[in-house]
């Protein structure tokens, strides 16, 4: 192959937020830079030649949202000639969920402002980046099924309405209560603790944790979460 | 962010063939070019600069194979710093099942030679492709658990021990038969014909078909397929 060619490679993150008491959210950026200046944008840059493509993710988020992640998963990489009217760019992008008040946000770089939006009220996106959020939103739904969740999310003990919630949120749905309790008990990777919460209105609530070992085991091997909705 | 970057952009292509009587194997070819000239690798090459990332998959491996192909499905991005000993090139790999006896081979441009290598027993491959290879064939792997295989990998008609064949030799292993069986009837894309097969030895076997409507609900919607192997 002759090694002539004018395409750039850049990053684009979809990091998703979730408040135990909100919605599910997305952290955009405002562009300072043309094209699609003053539009609102998923963090995201040219790789740099030196840095692996998942470095060149985390500098970007960080330079442009003050967020710092460990990890990010890779979700897809959109290639199609015209979406950058600059130039051929590829975006490999990637995706990623946290709890949105564990991040000081700070825009700077390329982004004159960074903010969380809640995922059914997004503003107009630059280039094609409502199709990298869509495909984003629809792989952390489809993990939910596969994958356990919530160990980075919820306090080290919690009710278990807090578990119920974070997967209603994400999912975007009501969902079956008693089904789904019985289900999550069954999969082992959560457990109850012998403490309970004052909750001020309605009754106490136990209190449950996480198995750290089964959640491991499972994020490795996987499960099927027949999830029913109401 | 400014475009100054001297990344060059790939695509590799990952095939797997099945034979109803044989292995899974893997197309590949031996290069006739530098780096690694002589050694065995998966198909692909740059993308040029006003087509598409699928285009381009497609187009490399019928130029090196003599394979066409109408979908390839996006596997993962390799981006490795040193992965190419030339330049960075950022590697976009595809995966694709087919009936090898389906093609004529026929090596050219990049390629001295093209072959099919079944994937227990492959050559020493160039730069990172034994990785891609991994990834491929770990992916190709979980599919099987959530979505219908086969239409276009079997006989229109055909008897119930060809697919559980194509499953154990996808997954390669043993898998319970009559588990394997009452599972797939009940996701409801195979049935039953009136036809019976005759057969050299043995019994007569009852031959089946896909039902292509509910094979293709199967494909949008998923389900989990929880194989039991022996």
């Amino acid at each position: 192959m002759a090694l002539q060619q004018d395409i750039k490679v850049a990053v684009d993150a979809v990091v998703f937020g979730y408040e135990s008491k909100g919605n599910l959210s997305v952290l955009l950026i405002r562009r300072g830079v043309d094209p699609f200046k003053n539009t609102w944008a998923l963090p995201g840059g040219l790789v740099l030649e030196h840095e692996s493509l998942e470095a060149a993710v985390k500098r970007e988020l960080k330079e442009e949202t003050g967020v710092t992640m460990d990890y990010l998963e890779q979700l897809y990489t959109f290639g199609k000639p015209k979406r950058d009217p600059r130039n051929r760019v590829v975006s490999v992008s990637y995706f990623g969920l946290v709890r949105p008040n564990h991040f000081k946000i700070k825009a700077d770089t390329d982004a004159d402002e960074a903010k969380w939006f809640p995922v059914n009220d997004l503003p107009k996106l630059a280039f094609d980046h409502k199709t990298i959020f869509n495909t984003a939103e629809k792989r952390l739904k489809g993990k939910l099924l596969y994958q356990p969740i919530g160990f980075d999310l919820l306090s080290a003990e919690f009710p278990f309405s807090d578990l119920e919630h974070l997967y209603a949120t994400i999912l975007g749905q009501d969902i079956d209560r008693r089904n789904f309790r019985k289900k999550i008990m069954s999969f082992g990777f959560v457990e109850e603790t012998n403490k309970i919460q004052q909750v001020r209105s309605g009754r106490p609530a136990k209190l449950f944790k996480f198995n750290k070992q089964k959640y491991d085991a499972l994020l490795d091997n996987g499960f099927y979460f027949d999830i029913k909705f109401v």
